[in-house]
């Protein structure tokens, strides 16, 4: 799996996956790529592009939590299995989030002042109204990244790294993550196309078919040290235990982990990513929307753990909004609905 | 320009015409068709697929609002300039467009009740912040699409016709508008594929040529009769001197027409629609993103206009938030920009 990345993709299109329909006609398509690999690193099902570099974002959280456990950091500060769910989200905001990030962040000695994430309102519109009807401002606890940055902090503290600046590129805290990524995705990555995220650290061009071989190894860890193995189970099982954490009221991300539960750990990410890991099949899931768009990446992970049989008839049945949702106007009639193209659909 | 109108569109792509770059890679890439047509039907520039249709969603407003001025229910309750920019708008619920539409429809004799477009909290933040503030709830005004709404309430009552369900397909409002759909884009509309759109009203499938012709015949309507011509010029000139009833503040619509005053009129649509007219050159531009991306709908007008000679060297270079938009992480970090590609640059 260890390959040259290229820095160009070719604009060959990636095939239309997802149709999104009103009324009598198809009113827009995405076009993806997919890889699903095995901890082998052979490629088991495949769509589109996969060789093709992309920044995972969020999608890749999952990975970038495992310094914190590896390391027993999350041990040393008593972090409960929400936590470390936490640590791999990108959540809504709502209480239940932000309290839990705070005081975390309080039993390791620091505040939300040492996130170096950024504020913003949360996602979840009652848990915003809340905040504006009381006065109140966002800090940097409510951004959507703050358990990523709590488990970076908390990681860097037990380590005795300085806490400021870890999200510089330069920091042992990086060099750890691009370390864990290397090693995980089968890339050298030192001299790749890189950029900065939402939340400003650092992002890593890996192939799609290398993320998923990532999180391949995260679900069928028997290959890796045994520490790095423990780590990768206990987060998968956080957030098949947690779906709340990972996300919130009404996400995909926890919907579909309360859907099925225990069966996959599914994680999306800006710009069209999603990222998921099965254990009992020991495969990775690396999806990427051409466009970026989340809601046919969503469309996308239901119909691919689909074809896996992660989903099954019943459960498909039980929950049509996971694989063909509804398109609704303001007055609530349904006007539309997101349907996989015959290249995807089971 | 009368064609037969296709269901399915071909599987081929549309070509790349805006890239989304992060750091040192393109992240993303939008596909775009796009025409560029006069008032004789010539196809003065054209992207990709322009015979596909498409529905216009609410960049075909100021089509929509012809009858309001042609049948002289303008002039009847006289409206003023602001009025009719707003009844071609997806405004974002400020207090002026909401108190705008609120007065206007108590002169006709109405009140918000009587919009039929459901409810929605205001887009622009510190609106909806307010109102959260003050504990309101919205209502009907506060709809994007009210300023149209109010348009055909008034031309129904000028017109004596029953105000309730002129949302419906089957009503006076609906069939007089697929008159002038028909007439202003040469295509026969009584069979083609149709819809719901966001607001309730219908949507028709119209190619992307011919809702580019409907727009040229907007900006150079010597063609047409007297009454519907002295129509389109009013309200082409009443978008362009009122800009900010068209969107709002930070608003790509108005931002444009603002930056270039009265050269051309804009206006975007849902599902990465965007049309615009241009009364200097005579010329109608639609188009139509793919994967239903508005903001690569907003580049590629953006870049349609400097081709045009519309946006000028000065004006380019005075405004690259229009050509060229920054993307911003939540610390105010810029971490990427969106280009057009080597098809599309200018």
């Amino acid at each position: 799996m260890n390959r040259e990345i290229r820095t160009e993709i070719p604009q060959d299109a990636a095939p239309v996956l997802v149709e999104v329909w009103r009324g009598q006609m198809i009113e827009s398509r995405h076009r993806l790529s997919i890889a699903v690999v095995d901890a082998h690193g052979g490629v088991v099902r495949g769509w589109g592009d996969i060789e093709q570099p992309i920044y995972g974002r969020s999608a890749i959280k999952p990975l970038l939590a495992i310094p914190l456990v590896e390391s027993g950091a999350a041990d040393r500060f008593g972090l409960s299995v929400a936590e470390i769910s936490l640590a791999t989200a990108s959540h809504s905001g709502e209480p239940r989030h932000v309290d839990t990030v705070t005081a975390w962040l309080q039993r390791v000695g620091l505040s939300a002042d040492d996130l170096e994430c950024g504020a913003h309102w949360p996602y979840h519109e009652a848990s915003l109204h809340a905040m504006v009807k009381a006065g109140q401002e966002p800090n940097r606890a409510h951004n959507n990244c703050s358990g990523k940055h709590a488990g970076f902090l908390t990681t860097a503290v037990h380590l005795g790294e300085a806490t400021k600046g870890y999200i510089q590129y330069e920091h042992p805290v990086q060099q750890r993550l691009l370390g864990i990524l290397e090693q995980m995705s089968g890339c050298e990555l030192g001299g790749v196309p890189r950029g900065i995220d939402g939340c400003g650290i650092p992002v890593i061009a890996i192939p799609i078919a290398n993320t998923a071989f990532a999180l391949a190894q995260m679900a069928d860890p028997h290959h890796l040290p045994e520490k790095r193995a423990a780590a990768c189970r206990r987060i998968l099982q956080a957030m098949m235990a947690e779906p709340f954490m990972v996300a919130g009221t009404d996400r995909y991300c926890t919907r579909l982990m309360t859907a099925i539960p225990d069966k996959a750990a599914i994680k999306t990410g800006a710009e069209g990513v999603y990222c998921g890991a099965v254990p009992s099949l020991g495969l990775g899931i690396c999806i990427k929307a051409e466009d970026g768009a989340g809601r046919a990446a969503e469309v996308a992970m239901g119909h691919v753990l689909r074809h896996l049989g992660v989903i099954t008839d019943g459960e498909a049945a039980a929950h049509p909004e996971l694989l063909t949702p509804e398109i609704r106007n303001w007055a609530g009639t349904v006007t539309g609905r997101l349907k996989p193209s015959a290249d995807l659909a089971f």
